[in-house]
């Protein structure tokens, strides 16, 4: 294998995108692939609980936006604008017939969709602050399902860059005056507690 | 981007690994880039509640080794014998001091230190039936911390298959006569639960 840091570089390409461009068509047989990379992942026992909604459609998008918290810490942006919202969304269900608790599946399923997203030139963001109850009604999601998570695709339309954690400790992302969007992430030396070698 | 099925073929690649070429030394740099793979991946609401626990030290690993239950399907075989256990362990914590629920930060962070492995010709797989009791007092973990998985490191000693899931519906895992894995993959249109295009 030569190409020993080509998941480090689309790790850290892959960031949370907020904003797109909405008129990039994105179409089933696209989301499809990106769901199969979720199901060729790991799942705890093998269990295999996520089950998955795909819409490239504009009205179900519509829908599916309307239930949604973006960017919680940007107090003044309620979320992507219209034409600049996401082309298409997944959301995964944990499928309670199957197991009452997916653990950590749709974490490890969104890493590998998103990854393979951003290596088609698409972006996206896994959303978890959902008003779930109303996104259940407006698509008729069966009690039987857990919303775990929405997953926002498109072409992403900004910029997102990686910032240390500063003096003051906060890990609250921002966008500065050229609306750049600051993420700022713990340094390695601070993730790590205990490191043993021989 | 010129190979778009890069990921594809990694995530493919990307099996759970339970046995290994003991020998084949992993260090602490290799297991500190890995753990690099996680800090820049996605966390809820950029949090970033995990902390680790590294270890490639042979006594270490041992006690490790001695907190955790293997592929619990396979009623007659204990995990990996001497010779075949892991070279290195990476313990996944979450941080209450930080937040009291990781969410499923460590399934996004897991995906990409496993894949950041696969990469390099390494694997692993991501333990969660854990003696946490044992391995906290075993590695003095303090209560700050919840212990969330132990993904396992080596040089793979086995192959790794996916099938369909058979007639009987079992996604349980098991082993052929040559001793290879099989591991029973639900089909792309049994986890679509409804697909949305204009």
């Amino acid at each position: 294998m030569k190409e020993k840091k080509m998941i480090e570089e689309l790790i850290k390409q892959n960031r949370s995108y907020r904003r797109f461009y909405q008129d990039h068509p994105i179409d089933l047989t696209t989301l499809k692939g990106l769901v199969n990379l979720g199901r060729l992942s790991a799942s705890g026992a093998n269990l295999q609980p996520l089950k998955y909604i795909l819409s490239c459609d504009p009205q179900q998008n519509a829908k599916i936006f309307s239930c949604l918290t973006w960017a919680a810490y940007l107090k003044d942006w309620k979320g992507p604008e219209e034409g600049e919202r996401p082309a298409a969304y997944i959301v995964v269900l944990g499928d309670t017939d199957i197991s009452k608790d997916a653990g950590c599946d749709h974490g490890i399923a969104c890493q590998s969709i998103l990854l393979g997203a951003r290596e088609k030139g698409l972006g996206g963001c896994m959303l978890g602050s959902i008003n779930r109850e109303a996104l259940r009604e407006q698509l008729n999601i069966s009690k039987q399902y857990n919303i775990l998570l929405v997953v926002a695709v498109g072409k992403p339309k900004e910029e997102v860059v990686i910032d240390k954690v500063g003096a003051d400790g906060s890990i609250r992302y921002w966008r500065d005056e050229q609306d750049v969007h600051h993420v700022p992430k713990r340094e390695l030396d601070d993730i790590i507690v205990a490191e043993y070698a021989s």
